[in-house]
């Protein structure tokens, strides 16, 4: 039989196990962030009918779905009846609305599952991704201060996840909508455009986005360039920026929806201050705008100091309402997603994602054949005191054993030849400083449950 | 704009968060079981290369594929170039191969992700579920040591599950197949065909297996059939199993394949005993046979003795080489797996899998609004003490408040008053009992991170 050549499928990720397990403890940790904040876990199937799902996409999106099709159905012709999700947010509407019933409002759901996108393959863009997301769903109404417990959120997040210095940028849409609006730019399409162009500020500065705003189809006036590049060149300390946007906001004939903006950027600032989460952790920042239209109040992007150009690494903002193509309930949110799969790539390239011990903490050595039941014996007493042991079962020359234990990040190596047996003892060998001790048998397992 | 009717796709199994968090921990003790043994993490993509997936399966698995086409694709009529994988064992095939050298032999990995099968739509019966399974895959050679240890696996990890009584039930295929041998049924084929019938003994019984062989295409002689039966008969201790079948391979001019067989039984026995797993939990099950062709040695089922008709919840066995169609390594190996959304279905029914507590362990009630900031403020302690808490944020009256957390399963509630306030206690109200007690504002954290 001629043999077939074994490949993933061109743009997905798969890990060796050292890698992969760097990657499930930062699994581990975004969901145990989760948790601490009281989010509960939802998962939804991997593929939606594909009529439901696609009922609310369009442009982009609908261009890089997946369908999936059972093999009866595709000999008979069928038009492919399911799609693979595309994101988590058309999953949690559809999850919500058929739930609604059975669900307690405020909804507080986090889920962690992977996401397809059928997009050219190209180095570190993916098509099969980890997205990690948690949403606040209201009924009616949200209060604001949710949309000051999300930056505390991603504050524990992100310093649990040890990569590094990050700064959470927040804006609210309201703010840039009630200017456009006092602009003059009254087309809810044309607002849109030019909030597109804004949210490219961080990336091509202010002169390019000038030059969007004043050259093709939205061809602004100088003038009008002028004041909105004008409010997006407000930065630094919060209390600055509000005093200024407040300032902005008390003049005569302020735009209704400017003033509520600045007046809600203003409650998440107090609000994430009674949150602890520390002001060198967050800024406001104008010129972020998220492009999808369905964001209208505060809008999130988190970004790692010393790689800006990775982009955001975390972003997300408040919506009027999930699910209006499923029910007529309103049901406001505010919600985040991390691309985890995208930022592993970026760190490990960036070296800062270096795998580390194992999941294994113990490898008992076979030393001598004739021992092996005894070998059997001390890796019970080390799992019955919750150590992850592995047993050398398969006989080969110390040294080669300690060398496979080195390699696959095994932190401790367990001897016990003829001699120790005879005394009572065992070697506890640390692959790390080469360190080596001997341990009275007895105390074996205690030893190491401490250790952990 | 019309509404869409929400419907999760037929023979998927979605659940309402309190039964998720149920089914997590369900997955956290299995995964925690199989990292104490020592076994290392992989995922693998859900679709892979139709060509790679497809080059070893065959019959029923062929007509229940998913395959996978993106849009673009769909759009230009072409064949579906990937299939949603539909079990664990292809996927691990194509892994070793793909990454041989990179990876250390014996090599010890689980995977816990959910498969795809188009199946027939029917209660209990799933489309996509979770697969949690273990392989040891050697090079070249694999001690049967490793055949033992599988049982301990099982063992410690259905303890842990708090199911209810079980029993691995275990076999040696090399015991039946010399038998076969032995009784003159020649053709691989044919003894496959046996191995089904025999299969079915737990199922329909000694004289329901006797009319099998005797009937159709097998056609088996009377005195053949009960020559089987005979075998199949051998029941009780271990000791006396392997006494009996002792006796038969020392019998003058005994099938090789045979005396090998009872010589493994024998072996791994003696290696269960060594792994100290209790006797209480196994037993030689001639019976066992397993229809699928790729297992060779060691087969494994595993009971819950007080739901037989559930089948086994853990299955497996060792096999000569798991790769062929990818590699000319030899590699064998042997392994487990939980089909985990089959097994919580039916403990759901049974009524063993009841919503237990809420991930979330304290909520921290909105007594007064305008002592919103010290309630975020208490929230941050105890999360910085790793006590999962949800703050609600929406004010409503107290007794509203306790509902929600009483059914969301929240345990404990967090009171402020201005008067509790002013002494500097919260109060803390146990709501599974109803109990309240006066906590110093200063001791709360330190109060939950111990009842934790």
């Amino acid at each position: 039989m001629a043999l077939i050549t074994p490949c993933t499928p061109p743009g997905t990720m798969e890990l060796l196990p050292r890698q992969q397990i760097v990657f499930q403890r930062m699994l581990d940790t975004i969901r145990r962030g989760f948790e601490l904040y009281g989010f509960l876990p939802i998962e939804t199937p991997v593929f939606e009918v594909a009529d439901v799902l696609l009922s609310k996409s369009g442009g982009e999106t609908e261009k890089q779905i997946y369908f999936v099709q059972s093999t009866g159905g595709l000999e008979q012709g069928h038009k492919p009846g399911l799609a693979l999700r595309f994101d988590l947010t058309v999953p949690l509407a559809r999850y919500v609305a058929e739930h609604e019933a059975e669900l307690a409002f405020p909804f507080r759901r986090y889920q962690i599952q992977r996401v397809y996108r059928g997009e050219r393959s190209q180095r570190g863009r993916y098509r099969e991704f980890y997205q990690c997301d948690i949403d606040v769903i209201g009924k009616d109404a949200l209060p604001l201060a949710f949309d000051a417990e999300i930056p505390a959120v991603i504050h524990t997040l992100f310093s649990e996840l040890q990569v590094g210095p990050f700064r959470i940028h927040f804006n609210n849409r309201k703010v840039l909508q009630g200017l456009f609006e006092s602009l003059g730019i009254d087309q809810p399409e044309r607002r849109m455009a030019v909030l597109r162009q804004v949210d490219r500020l961080d990336k091509i500065g202010a002169d390019g986005v000038r030059g969007l705003l004043m050259g093709g189809e939205l061809a602004l006036d100088g003038e009008l360039a002028d004041r909105i590049l004008e409010l997006l060149g407000i930065r630094g300390a919060a209390d600055d920026t509000l005093e200024r946007l407040g300032a902005m906001a008390g003049r005569e004939g302020a735009n209704p929806v400017f003033v509520q903006g600045v007046r809600e950027l203003g409650e998440v600032v107090a609000l994430l201050r009674a949150f602890q989460v520390p002001e060198s952790h967050w800024s406001i920042n104008l010129g972020i705008a998220r492009g999808l239209d369905y964001y209208t109040g505060t809008v999130y992007e988190t970004f790692l100091t010393e790689h800006p150009g990775m982009g955001s690494v975390c972003s997300g903002g408040r919506y009027d309402n999930l699910a209006s193509q499923y029910t007529k309930s309103r049901l406001p949110g505010v919600g985040i997603s991390i691309g985890l799969t995208r930022l592993f790539y970026v760190l490990s390239e960036a070296g800062l994602a270096p795998a580390g011990a194992s999941t294994v903490q113990v490898l008992v050595t076979q030393f001598d054949p004739a021992l092996l039941r005894e070998y059997l014996a001390l890796a019970a007493e080390l799992r019955g005191r919750g150590v992850n042991t592995e047993i050398h079962l398969e006989p080969a020359k110390i040294a080669r054993q300690f060398k496979y234990a080195d390699r696959a990040g095994i932190p401790f190596a367990v001897v016990m030849g003829p001699d120790e047996m005879a005394e009572g003892v065992v070697t506890v060998k640390d692959l790390r400083t080469g360190a080596q001790e001997r341990i009275p048998r007895g105390d074996l397992a205690g030893h190491f449950a401490k250790v952990r």
